[in-house]
């Protein structure tokens, strides 16, 4: 059977979104853990997979499971992940990998080559990489039909945390980590530009706020609700992130838009059907079209032009790739911990530049 | 005659887009100077005045004119200025106000309270102040309706230097100050921001680049291409600026969102008509319908909704306020020599980020 | 066991729709059938059937199968929905329901009640009305929120079929009917349209076009490339609609705005996250936000505001109220079998007006 | 001199509009007449004319008056425009140029070669012409680069007339003409599309409502707040225009969208700095850059791209364009007296057709 066999950490809305993308790819679903067995029963009813787990290790003992989703609260992930490769699973972990980089580190290193774990597939879902016109605007860059890139422009903004009234987990250090809005949405935006370019943030300023000290169900708040960086790179770009979980009427609004010397290249995830192509003698809008896109946007190309794909499918196409890359395949563009591991080591770049208000060094390698 | 006498100096575009306005708000169309006297003759003869002066001090020598518009290079603004304020003379003056900040303090000084020409109506053109619904932001803001501002957001970008063969007086230095890009275009997006929240940027972060070092007619181009801004204002927000003359597709894009604890303001210069107010609960377009808008947004239209009003409209807009205030009034957000002498400090304070690498004060009071 | 068995009837795109829909909503997908059995097996291998049929009759006979799916040509669609019908499978039939109302008209009379299958499932996939933000323009129509509608203003545009080049089975009246464009649809068009203003066209107006009388396999095409309509409804209504294959830029553009004496609303299909809701004082961009749709609309929500549901998530949607339906619930707004008569009694209604230059009544009772 | 002499008939919005058009193409503003003596002396004052007359006979015998703008109520257009043309005089007549064809049909004789009136200028403010890429538009169809033109889609929605308590003169037969809506605001979309097209329409089917019988200052409302057009043009394309000032939201929503067998063209009024051009391998925003505009567009380009243009910036190029044919050139795309006409018949064509319940020919030549 060349169906995997999944199993699920967690039972919240992300496990929704796994297991929605596990049975899209006809993985075998094959059981859940949760916090608690009961909370793993109701949740392993509720998406359908065939058992609950009593607990992790029961899970990881399970030789059906072939690969292991872990969607918990952050501070979990690092050991959970590990826990899986330990047992042999294949991974697919949530951002952030880690909530401190050297648990990142320790990660990627176990899946590098001559790690404990080589050969393994383990991947992050830096699932906007997985929309067609992303992978065209990057196919682009790569070509050289957008020139050198001059300047990063992007912002990732939410309003779901606007009120004190509002909290959440992620809140609170203890389960989120250091960093709340930059590790949780600002990674996406760091890694997509990342992605899209080619190119490596080289250092950082930074400054950033927490306007509620105060939550619903926390007293002393210290986490971020936002956070603003000016950006160098190693290719010699400058750029701005605007990070936000406080700003109304903004849902999950990732936009980003690179100047390169021929093209300006622009995406927003809420809209994400079109790119938009600035050049100085007008504007193109690419749709979403497998007769125009790059080879690699055109392979992730599920329906025709004009019908919509959407979050669900950008994943779906993320874990269609991961368990394609359990079978042996290597997939262009599968984010994996190495690149958890790089969201890790930004994240922590731009708290420190804000902490201590200077220029914080981040380079790594171009991809 | 109530209409005030007007004399340009400069014969470019902007003594074209001045003298529209001067003729829309009625003034008498006197005369104008240019770096020759037969440029003064060809522009006043192909913009409508009565006569060609043959230098400036010919200019200001006559009594007919009331009202003195430098339009000429950044370079020659504060000497041209102090002429004219010596003269008698009321002045708008381009911006930048002055490329050096002494400068600018010297003209603020001389029109303040007690200085050498108080009384005497001294402007700056941030027209983009008057867009009725930029005004309608400041107005949500003033009331409390978008709550205390908690993240600035903009940008300012344009193609029309995008390549080494694109070349004029404002990359040099010695003509067009120190600074090129955030003084001419930047220092826009500060005053908007600063003008809409009643907020000020307290310090700056920020990197700049020179991109191209050759144009077609400078060899040695020191002058920045782009320039990228963390800030953190005095009422303690946070916030991003990008700002480039090299970003293809992009015009003349003045872009601003602020987000509020109430309500998030985006005002895009290129489409002026509506203003975008994102609630947690939805968005909400704003048209710019006199019926609608705060009563100092209502003042400035003056065609109905769906009708656009334009650029040339907002200076117009600008320039019959000037003349109200010539004629003894106080309207309300006129730019003023303080506001010229505010955003040369500004851009100097993100120069000096840049080159520094640190984060550079330039608090000022709250308006 | 509450998962139903599925058995889909044709192997082309809509074939995979379907059966990603079917699995989506974990139905045991039991096996397909197609025009060859070899054709058959290469499709159940490729979306993941159990099993492929020699023919439709093997299908029917299987009790594995509660639940047929008809997506072949149009010309087959009536007989083999009626044979489905016959072995006492439920059946969701691709539109057009029949290429001739009289064969619509004695498939809704089967399952309406009193009909040799009265009590079966029968639909037909209007799917773009499970977007949630259309369910949400349906209840404030209802609500009375948007007052009285009194225009209809439609377009469904594409391009796909914009050269002689181009060409398909639905070109040739013989496998697509009598009409192309309106029985595609502009079928889609009107029973959204209906459906959301609960009222109904009363009369038609129209002229069509074959603008390419021959493509490349079909020498002397007949079937309408475009459709322009004027129409009045039973509630009062004036309106257009706009129909056609051969638009360039448009990949699959339904688009519609009603205006009521309280409020418009428009929906674009290419851009199903938010309703677009016109007042006097202000457009409201309502997002596809379960906090802030009516509950019809929001229980169609299957991800957060700003994770953009698409056109698969709108299919899920219609299949999952599909098999609700076959388990007995009577989930609201389920596109059945006299939807598909209505439409084809509209197409047809169209084409008559077309051809015979006058006004042709197709009343029909309110919803 | 060479700047004309101008005198404006009227004293409301549209003499405000005219005048300032008229002072920016710096013609002496000589004098107003209007209903009273005292209203032309109160809007003489207001809009900067030199002098009110007394009467229309007191201006039409000043020979400082070359041009003379006529802005009164519909009804009175043909006999001061016939008046101005017995004067001697230049006339620029607001749409509807007569309320009548017949009437349209007689001024239009009186200014045709042989007429009476042969050489004078004689337009009408058809000014959404003078946006520069509805100029683009026309270029692109002209050249063959849109193809040949398969289908026309037009809308025209306001909401000034929303509720019963909303009145105005027009609603009146007596002062508005048989027609309202079309007359009014049909007509633009109807000379846009001839304009752009260059084809004509050949035949319309058509209903019309008025929804409101009565008003706040009339009781018994005959005129049409709404109405839907089905067309057919000389050269094969078909369409549909819907025109309506009951849509709540849409301020001055003109809408057109033309599609070409190479490309489909769309312009928005309300948002007149960019064209829409679809074309199969995605969808150019081409800007009014007049680096990029066909000759004839970039001639009446005034700003940089960026800089927004607007609507008395259209009116002015129309008013410029106008005055620059009474000084002997013959500018492309104005719209004079025989453009009136053709929309006086359309209007009464669209009349009887909706009135008749057939379709009613309209055929014209081609221009």
């Amino acid at each position: 059977d060349e169906r995997p066999g999944v199993a699920v950490v967690g039972g919240g809305f992300m496990a929704t979104v796994h297991s929605r993308a596990a049975r899209a790819a006809r993985a075998r679903l094959v059981g859940l853990a949760s916090s608690t067995p009961e909370r793993a029963a109701d949740a392993a009813a509720r998406l359908g997979f065939d058992r609950a787990y009593a607990s992790l290790d029961e899970l990881l003992a399970d030789d059906a499971v072939d690969v292991v989703h872990v969607t918990t609260p952050n501070a979990l992930h690092a050991a959970q992940a590990e826990a899986a490769l330990a047992a042999g699973k294949h991974v697919v972990c949530e951002k952030p990998l880690a909530t401190a980089p050297d648990d990142a580190a320790r990660l990627a290193a176990l899946v590098a080559p001559g790690g404990a774990a080589a050969g393994r597939t383990a991947t992050v879902p830096f699932v906007y990489r997985f929309h067609p016109v992303v992978r065209e605007a990057r196919a682009r860059v790569r070509s050289g039909e957008a020139g050198t890139v001059l300047t990063w422009h992007g912002s990732y903004l939410q309003d779901w945390l606007l009120t004190s009234a509002d909290d959440d987990w992620r809140v609170d250090p203890a389960t989120g980590g250091r960093s709340r809005a930059f590790a949780d949405i600002g990674s996406h935006l760091v890694d997509l530009l990342e992605f899209v370019t080619g190119d490596r943030v080289r250092r950082v300023a930074a400054t950033k706020r927490t306007f509620f000290s105060e939550r619903a169900r926390h007293a002393a708040v210290s986490t971020e609700d936002a956070v603003a960086v000016t950006l160098e790179t190693e290719g010699g770009a400058v750029g701005t992130l605007l990070v936000s979980q406080v700003a109304p009427g903004r849902k999950n609004r990732l936009h980003l838009e690179i100047a390169g010397t021929g093209e300006s290249l622009a995406f927003d995830q809420e809209q994400p059907e079109t790119l938009w192509v600035g050049r100085r003698a007008g504007t193109l809008l690419v749709p979403r079209d497998a007769d125009q896109l790059a080879p690699d946007a055109a392979r992730l190309v599920t329906t025709p032009a004009g019908h919509p794909q959407g979050y669900q499918d950008a994943f779906d196409g993320f874990v269609a790739d991961t368990y394609a890359a359990v079978r042996g395949a290597d997939p262009e563009g599968l984010p994996r911990f190495a690149d958890g591991l790089r969201a890790a080591r930004v994240t922590e770049a731009v708290m420190d530049a804000a902490e201590t208000g200077t220029w914080i060094d981040v380079s790594g390698e171009k991809r």
